[in-house]
């Protein structure tokens, strides 16, 4: 029994491999990477999921489905696996009684970036790597700074100066060696390329490494095992990037292959935003790839991404499995939100939000059916997204008042 | 075998006896009250830990010691079993290698006020309350209002409008009944003691029901369970009203009833700031209750309690354990919540912060020993205390500039 069962690396658009021992980035079609196990063997090595018992009730349960090649390899802030609330009266109130929420926001930093950085920074150290470098617009930053705090790494930042304070002052807690930039996220990202190459630094920008995907990939390996080693029917994704959705995909397709589920596929959502929808139009238009999605505008951040690299991946996990992709508007979200809270006692971030807006959405066009179970992914913790309150408490007008004082 | 081995309620004081299955508040001799447990039939009918093997890994895996009468009667948002982070870099910083970080801002509203509420909304519900009211400075509100919409009842929240903004956006986000008073939390306090007798309101005021500790006394049972049904040398607790010390100290006790611990306690040590130090003081003096601190000051906002109403107990358990009690100040605070955001990439809050330089003062004096294993409690996610951070990243003149570029 090996911890890993990482077999190679493997480009999803032109098939070239590479060596999962050394560094890789892109491939040179300009691809991003995918991580390959031997699954073969694995089947043999664990026919069905029992040997998971008694493990640690984190995401390192998966181990053998993870790149990190020992034990030791493991960088941990202690991310255990999220629940999975039923969620009964928000359910009635959008006519999805079977709904579920995959709540991330409790997983460290906040977000379920933190599944990424946890596998990412595990295997840049494993693979040698002393200093990282990545832009962000927020939360990604947030995790990454803490994981490589956390793995003795350094780590170098660039943000625009318009992102929120909030990720900033994370990433400044946690040590990182943070810069601001007048620009956007795609200057920032030029200026990580060139120093990169300049100083030999490890390359953690989104899917420029294998690994980051392979993090997120256990929110699928959580909701299958929370649900018995059985499918939902439906899972809504928020996409940004794409990484969770291509992540969740890519653990059906392994998990069928060793045997321990069977043929069924959830019909995968891709949810964006009215003002930044470029996965929603090219499904719209049945296409392989999205177009770059100009003067793009949502309050939710976290997927406002004109133009995604592993666009193609997201497409393609929606099109293999009968699923679809569906924008909502900001108000939606805003709706949704403050429903959520108000019937469940969740307060969940914008982007998480917005799943529940699109389930709304499908169940009244009749794609989600009624007796359907459907997983809403909220990917990080309202908390961390404060602004959006719109209400005003009472005010008592004196320490004497009654309660109903205005 | 019953789902709850709880048999009465008592106090701890002048030891009346109360009726578990009425609502109770504090005794007639102004002491909070106490759940006591059947132990001798638990010990019977669970005689070692091992038929917790299975369970969910949730502060509910103890349902034989909390007070909820069935499953049907727990409302979670996913209150999974909290890390106990090795810290060895902030370890050998402050000489104490063994230094273990109980992190509970990885519970549902990012504090370990999440267990009280868990715990006490459930059991109130059971009770067959329709209305809570409480006063609250900030997490506990936070907490209690999420609880409560997850339970379905309505809650009714006093806050001073001096406390931050962020619990009080979170109470409105999950849809309490929230108002702000031009005062004290004291005031808020003496309103909330009049509504509930006037309308007949549950009050959920901080030991005014029995069970919010028996949520908090589960920080104690997921420490020795961690430990492998050892206890640590020490285990520090940042102490306003100081709930979760007495819940620490409660489940121990109860544990070595049972036969599941030893003999051996671990020594407690209650932490407080030096602008807000009553049990600090109480515990030089050596006497058995604090005196009110006029003027209280601290950023360590949850742990400005000038008087706590079950001081008594905090001291008791210190006493009890040959533990001790240490103030620490505010630059301290800061100190430490920086050098182990940096050293370990986690990110706690001022009172968490304030147990690490407790730590290092207590090693420093030679009362923890080099080769301890000590536990620091850190009660909340650093991420909602971000005034806190003092650090400016560094700035790109221009797009173009390079990253070393001031």
């Amino acid at each position: 029994m090996r911890y890993s069962y990482l077999s190679h690396i493997e480009c999803p658009k032109c098939g070239a491999t590479y060596d999962a021992a050394a560094v890789q980035t892109l491939c040179t079609c300009g691809a991003p990477l995918l991580s390959v196990y031997d699954l073969d063997a694995l089947r043999r090595d664990m026919p069905d999921p029992t040997s998971l018992r008694g493990r640690d009730h984190s995401l390192w349960r998966y181990h053998e489905l993870l790149p990190v090649q020992s034990e030791n390899g493991v960088v941990s802030l202690g991310e255990s696996v999220t629940p999975l609330l039923p969620l009964p009266r928000m359910g009635e109130a959008i006519g999805v009684p079977g709904l579920l929420l995959k709540d991330e926001g409790l997983l460290p930093t906040g977000s379920f970036k933190a599944r990424g950085a946890a596998v990412g920074v595990s295997r840049a150290r494993e693979l040698g790597a002393r200093e990282l470098a990545m832009p962000t617009n927020g939360n990604a930053g947030s995790a990454w700074a803490a994981y490589a705090a956390r793995a003795g790494l350094g780590i170098h930042i660039v943000l625009p100066k318009t992102a929120p304070a909030l990720p900033r002052n994370e990433c400044l807690m946690t040590g990182a060696d943070l810069y601001l930039v007048d620009g956007l996220i795609s200057d920032a990202g030029r200026i990580v390329g060139r120093a990169v190459q300049q100083r030999g630094w490890f390359d953690a920008s989104t899917l420029k490494e294998p690994y980051r995907i392979e993090g997120k990939k256990t929110m699928g390996l959580e909701i299958y095992e929370a649900l018995g080693w059985q499918v939902p029917d439906v899972i809504l994704y928020p996409t940004g990037g794409g990484v969770g959705l291509i992540g969740i995909h890519k653990a059906l397709r392994e998990l069928q292959a060793i045997g321990w589920l069977g043929g069924k596929s959830p019909r995968l959502v891709s949810v964006q935003a009215s003002g930044c929808a470029p996965i929603v139009r090219a499904y719209e238009e049945r296409r392989e790839e999205s177009s770059f999605w100009p003067d793009s505008e949502t309050l939710a951040f976290g997927i406002n991404v004109p133009k995604a690299l592993g666009d193609f991946l997201v497409l393609r996990a929606v099109y293999d499995t009968d699923g679809c992709a569906v924008a909502v508007d900001d108000e939606e979200i805003l709706q949704e939100q403050e429903l959520v809270g108000r019937l469940e006692g969740t307060y969940v971030c914008p982007e998480g939000a917005a799943t529940l807006a699109a389930a709304r959405k499908l169940r009244e066009r009749g794609w989600i059916g009624a007796g359907e179970t459907v997983v809403a992914i909220n990917t990080g913790s309202g908390v961390k997204y404060l602004e959006a309150v719109r209400k005003e408490p009472r005010r008592l007008v004196a320490v004497d008042g009654e309660l109903d004082a205005d």
